[in-house]
């Protein structure tokens, strides 16, 4: 058997401590399956001094994080502390700059910074390795840069992010509002106390342009993408949606098309019997399509110490066997800048609820903007409510241009009927 | 750029000339990928004159396809002919003996020598490539071996055949029995002139015992496999299970038990509406359940050109690219004999047909014999027919040991007023 793999764990939160269980509970297998042993050589946290639950003690404790990077005892840095600036960037940025190979977790860093961090990988000739930043559990990095690295992927999309579908869930199944439930799944553990990278999308958009360079050989490139959260989201529309057959998903979509590529994160309606449809709690789901194998759908859980540290220790095996793939699977001078076309022009199916005053010549009104914006509709649904009151009209429309859809909601909510701002999503067909 | 990686492909059916196809159109792209051109340097064909679609003019035509395992100017070997044993066994033996790397989709292959090849392969150092053995265009055998490494695995089950859950879906989307269904799908190409193959589950078995190795960390034993097929099927038993809310799949299970490890290969009933029961037509499902990953579904393709040669070319990718992974995962001396649990003591649900004539105390019967097992019934169906005429009695069972469900069942096959041999099947909670 080989030398040691050794290996500095930064950052003890519930990720880096799972890993640290994980690389104690199945030493001998990984041993066995990575062809040598995997060893700790030491940790960093914040707080020494934190019961994490394991034994951290035949470890070096290193104090200051950035000290890792310089040792000439150590073959890989395990960076679980998070954020795309500060400590994790510095320590991952000095970790590749030692020709140390770096596992990561962290999605922002990546997002912002991994053509460069991508370009010093490949110079030092080290792996760069984050199965853990995307999907949690589900090998999707590996199964992009590997498993369908024979096809041209046409399309990437999925559920991203374990707290948004969670909460989604939880609102159809309770009937509850947002905040009530995003309270609760503070409560209980699900979601941060600043829950805004989560519901506004954020960290699925970090993924989401993850796997889109993955996807088109491009470099990722998180500015160029609009993002739209869930935290607008009433029961009402989680209801007209399952009334219609539909469930609400936060989706992040890329997709090629002739012209350049489409990046998207925004809740859409999917069919409540399609595969998509029936992911639910906190799992993740991500299809590929590639022209040769076609559609390939994994599904698995999001987020939590068990997957994600999974997908950690994986990282780990593959680079002590050796194995080291490119960044974004090809090297850095062939990605190509994103050529991006304008969402605007692309074509959809829409949901959308106007609250209006329930008075004579409503539909009309509408129903006249639409027509002058030539956006077919395709079913509408109105209960009925006392006249004089509020009340929500919900109509699905045939496939329109983004641009036309827009600009007719905007016209829609300058009426005076309109009471607050429609609520307007894409039917996903997928 | 390194020297170019250089292969013979040998068989040039479907699979073979997928391969040649996606090599000659994404020439490029796998080369930035692999980090060197993947070159073909001969084929191997039985009828040269053939015509499959593309040029095969600048590789070199080799007549007797053993000859490619002495060269000297080739890599790795691509064996695509297929069958356990005679000339893909021959020639994947002697590719390895002279060090070279193999890639192959022959599950049979594996299934039967899969121990021995893997030594052979590991005394060479060379890799032993098979992720298109199973499950098509999925990258599970990459999920399992490297991806889900970290873990324990506890469950490996899912839908293995394309072709029998094609003719399953055709059964009960278009209400015809299964001979019909057959001779349909081999019309069109989804079924050999020979399905027994398919049919009778051998395809699939091979499969789930190269899964079952991966996950447990075992020998391949194929002759300890129980293989049930879809054969006496009938669009009765498809609507009856359609009526209690499940659908019939061909289900391959492979599970850890604390005295050890039991592999099963026969139709289940499994719900219409859960992930699984929405995999349909000639689509695969595998199930993975990790101590750490908990439980990770992937879905896709299971066969046919594109998606199979797919995963041959991404094999090729990984070897170009340096990476060797073990065999089974782990090295050979470390492969346990499985240890196999009594199948008869597993604790299942159940569903039963018994086909009786329609007269007083039948049912009477029936139950008493249930009881006897102590056997408990969670429903029944029986549709009213002209008396004195057969009819189906339709039970679903709580949980009962099979060995007990086996006995019950043959006792109520032996009664006078049953009469044919009554349909037992598995329901799987999953």
């Amino acid at each position: 058997m080989l030398q040691p793999f050794r290996i500095a764990v930064a950052g003890l939160g519930t990720v880096g401590t799972g890993v640290v269980k994980i690389l104690q509970t199945h030493k001998e297998e990984i041993a066995m399956r990575a062809g040598r042993p995997i060893q700790i050589i030491a940790v960093s946290a914040r707080d020494k001094d934190k019961d994490r639950g394991i034994d951290f003690s035949s470890y070096e404790w290193v104090e200051e994080c950035r000290e890792i990077a310089m040792r000439d005892d150590i073959d890989a840095v395990v960076e679980m502390i998070g954020g795309s600036e500060g400590v994790a960037a510095d320590l991952v940025y000095d970790s590749l700059a030692a020709e140390k190979h770096v596992v990561t977790a962290n999605k922002a860093l990546l997002a912002h910074h991994g053509y460069k961090l991508a370009c010093l990988a490949e110079e030092k000739n080290v792996g760069l390795a984050y199965e853990a930043a995307v999907a949690g559990g589900i090998p999707i990095i590996k199964a992009m840069r590997e498993g369908f690295a024979a096809n041209q992927i046409n399309k990437v999309y999925g559920i991203l992010n374990g707290t948004c579908n969670y909460i989604l869930t939880e609102m159809r199944e309770t009937g509850r509002n947002f905040e009530d439930v995003l309270k609760e799944a503070q409560e209980k553990g699900y979601a941060e106390a600043d829950p805004s990278f989560d519901v506004d999308g954020i960290d699925a958009g970090h993924k989401l342009c993850l796997l889109s360079a993955l996807a088109f050989g491009t470099r990722p490139d998180f500015d160029a993408l609009s993002i739209t959260g869930i935290s607008h989201l009433t029961s009402t529309d989680i209801h007209f949606a399952e009334e219609l057959g539909y469930r609400i998903k936060l989706l992040g979509i890329a997709q090629r098309h002739k012209e350049g590529v489409v990046q998207s994160l925004e809740p859409c309606l999917v069919q409540k019997n399609s595969q998509l449809g029936t992911v639910e709690g906190v799992f993740n789901a991500v299809y590929v399509k590639g022209d040769f194998v076609g559609t390939s759908l994994m599904v698995g859980r999001g987020a939590g110490e068990g997957p994600t540290a999974s997908s950690v220790v994986a990282d780990l095996i593959d680079l002590a066997r050796g194995s080291i793939v490119p960044t974004f699977s090809m090297p850095v001078n062939h990605l190509k800048e994103p050529k991006w076309l304008d969402s605007g022009k692309t074509v959809n199916r829409y949901y959308l609820r106007i609250n209006v005053m329930d008075e004579p010549g409503v539909i009309a009104q509408i129903a006249a903007i639409l027509r002058d914006f030539e956006i077919s509709i395709e079913s509408m649904i109105q209960h009925g409510r006392d006249p004089g009151q509020p009340v929500s009209v919900v109509l699905t429309l045939h496939e329109v241009s983004a641009k036309s859809m827009k600009d007719a909601c905007e016209k829609i909510a300058s009426l005076k009927i309109v009471n607050e701002k429609p609520c307007l999503m894409r039917i996903e067909s997928l």
